[in-house]
């Protein structure tokens, strides 16, 4: 997994770098034609990822028996991976931490920033090549856009880099959100998910998923995209103009019940109001975009309901015991997705 | 371990649930004729705490060589638990997680709540619920009463239950507390604990370990309970009145020094001044309540001294070097009680 | 492992014991002849180094490859060591948490001592003996000086002791720092650490590292050392006077410049401000002992640059991509020496 000395002597200073597309950044985070590391969604082509999504089957599959469990937990057996979540995160890091441990990797956690040595006054720069000196692989998530793949970026300069997976960078990156929301998909449609019409619900300005898994849907055939929000929370500009220039279907409406009744998934979202500035969530009424036990009736059998999870109101209690409801499933397709790609960034994901 | 449909879809709501005595509510944490979640003392009848004894001594004896070590933690190699603390208790998540290490099971860690998405507006059962996605097993510490058996009750209605452990809730219940209370008279007796006088000292109107302890004597044959406090912190009257009922001996009385002579154990507390609601601890005189070195002159020789810990002044330092001071090795018995526990939930305790 | 009663019974009371010097504490910290307890550098004889150093250096050859990673972590894969850090180091923490792992021991955590039952109004003694039951290993550090030695000293009075290594105590001691110094002295120079001249920077006064590695550098024929201060935090009288009785070449300088041309090594330190008392060290200009590019050609070229990290800025972050830069090195050593160290307190070094 050694990078040659010539790639790495003519990589650019950081900010040049940053500023690049996020496609001619893939190379620098590759090794043998293999992503080494996982830092932004545009990473996970349509073959990478059914590719991850057959593994992750197959993970599951194969520990349902203890004997297939303990084969898995052999594989990486020698490994040692570090979570540095700076910042709360409690979902992502139980399910990264699980992972590793179905892979066998031993975990160090850094769950609290006070209690590491930034107080003596270290740049983090340093701090992370810190860490990354016992470890094989970082699992890193960061309020800071952007921190997470400066990370990589830096660790492949030195004599001893380790794979970086991203667990959330800023309102940026999150990629393996992405990874389980479209595996949920996958699992939902039977592998099939060329001609599905995904509508998105909620505060889509903010919402980091509903970002990426518009761009992952770009890997499928005619997938058409339904944008359901308060006119105050509508998709940004940037990723219409995307769907535009890729020919992708799409409509915003804010007629929730409307938008429900030709849905192959509805994914639902709750309003970011973390991410306010002046209180503006408070004025909105989110209430018109709330799933509830009386909307089962509007969509089709076939079609799955999905969150991020955490929910607050979005969703109905009443809806979980619907088998429609996926998002339960959905978190935990989430362990078996980053399983799946912790195995492949070591290589022995055919080995399960 | 699938509940039967028919048996989850009758359940009452957990209002009414909760409300039952704890009798009725065995059977719904029960699976195949087997305890699934611990949850209260009285789940723990005489074949059980036996049962769970002779595991836990077994598992002390095998795991003295390494090749018997390697065993025990190869048996549930494939399952992972999560710790769920949301109130500080280092002691019994060290016990715990040290159990849960001896038996080979991955953990995972919440120990601050603080951390956890329960700051984006989640409820408590979604966390739960989250976190169960995880794991095969979750053992929880929480300070609301009923909030652990709410959790089990509420995973035992999902599709994908797991065994929830209480580690204590609230003021009510902390079974495995009680279990290695009754684990070390059983080693301290070798294994005869009929006819047994126990002393309790202290605290006895708001000490959990006390209450529970009352209640497993009732397993064992013509037990005599006699209860030493301060007047204001006498031992509450519904256990009185569960003893006169199942024609338990006991007495209450205000002479430590008189209660000592005859008592095959005496079981020390602490004052539980965090409950207090108006310092009303502080106008309480507890030293006639302590147990000093020259109180070691006045018990039997077979007699064992007991102490939940942590203590403050309760019992003398000097103490400690007597070999009928028991606390010590009560905390060990924790462990391997803990140990005995977990592997009978998952049915691996024969192969041991 | 165990202790006889006699030498036990005839321990002076602690107060007397610590005042001992350490050459007469050694022989209570050892078991059959080899280091027990790890507490002060002083337990650190040539002997005992080179041996460590070289079963760090098998231990990073053998674990190259997953087949010996794996033999190594079967060692002590039957022990558990707890980590009881009850002041924040991330480092120091992270090298030792991965060290265990290596050696395949499970671990315990306690980083946060506001979640420990010290709150309850235990003493820190009972509460260092309560993890102690449940593990077969303390790593521990402790702002308070002396309390790591006297943990280990009250363990070793106990029926059940375990070993206890000093991850840090007050400002006194700190062996596996000094540890692994010595040892990333050793394998810069291939092994040879005889006539040496060491080049010591910065805050002389007040860092525990430079005391530690004048101390050690005794082991070795004909050192010279060089200590390069402001002269508010010149290295403190006891180890000047210590290196007159011993014969061992020592000078005092504040021209860094001059220094450097003939130092084998040049050990950086950054001042050590959480000690000061009346923010004295703000007046102080540290500006002129730090170590910058430009120095780079004043070096020998065998000449290596050390730094106990973290740095602020007295080495310039461009200086890291010099080949003598031995920083980053020298902290993942100190995770390889950790390992040697564990796995000679358990007496399976020479498994390896």
């Amino acid at each position: 997994m050694q990078r040659t000395q010539e790639m790495t002597s003519v990589q650019p200073d950081w900010e040049t770098f940053h500023a690049l597309p996020e496609s001619e950044k893939i190379p620098f985070f590759s090794r043998d034609g293999r992503m080494y590391d996982c830092l932004f969604a545009q990473q996970l082509n349509r073959n990478l990822l059914e590719h991850l999504f057959k593994v992750a089957d197959r993970l599951r599959d194969v520990t349902q028996q203890k004997a297939g469990a303990d084969h898995v937990s052999s594989l990486l057996s020698d490994k040692r991976a570090m979570l540095y979540f700076a910042q709360p995160s409690t979902r992502t890091f139980m399910s990264f931490l699980n992972a590793c441990h179905i892979m066998g990797l031993k975990t160090s956690e850094i769950r609290d920033t006070s209690t590491s040595s930034e107080v003596k006054g270290e740049t983090p720069e340093d701090t992370v090549r810190t860490f990354s000196s016992y470890v094989d692989m970082i699992i890193m998530r960061h309020p800071a856009p952007g921190f997470v793949e400066k990370t990589a970026w830096l660790m492949n300069r030195t004599g001893r880099p380790v794979p970086v997976l991203n667990g959330g960078s800023g309102k940026d990156q999150h990629p393996t959100q992405a990874l389980l929301d479209v595996y949920t998909l996958y699992r939902s449609f039977n592998g099939d998910l060329d001609n599905k019409r995904i509508v998105m619900v909620g505060d889509l300005k903010r919402g980091r998923t509903v970002r990426s898994l518009s761009y992952l849907m770009r890997n499928y055939k005619n997938p058409s995209l339904v944008y359901v929000s308060p006119k105050e929370f509508r998709m940004e500009a940037d990723i219409l103009e995307f769907l535009r220039r890729n020919n992708i279907k799409h409509e915003e409406t804010e007629d929730f019940r409307g938008a429900l009744s030709g849905a192959d998934a509805v994914y639902m979202t709750r309003i970011q109001d973390e991410h306010d500035k002046n209180g503006e969530s408070k004025g909105v009424d989110y209430s018109p975009f709330y799933f509830k036990k009386e909307h089962l009736g509007l969509i089709k059998k076939s079609c799955v309901i999905m969150h991020p999870l955490p929910r607050r109101h979005e969703i109905e209690v009443a809806v979980d015991d619907d088998p429609r409801a996926m998002y339960w499933r959905q978190e935990r397709n989430g362990m078996w997705a980053r399983a799946a790609l912790i195995s492949y960034v070591f290589g022995v994901d055919e080995r399960i």
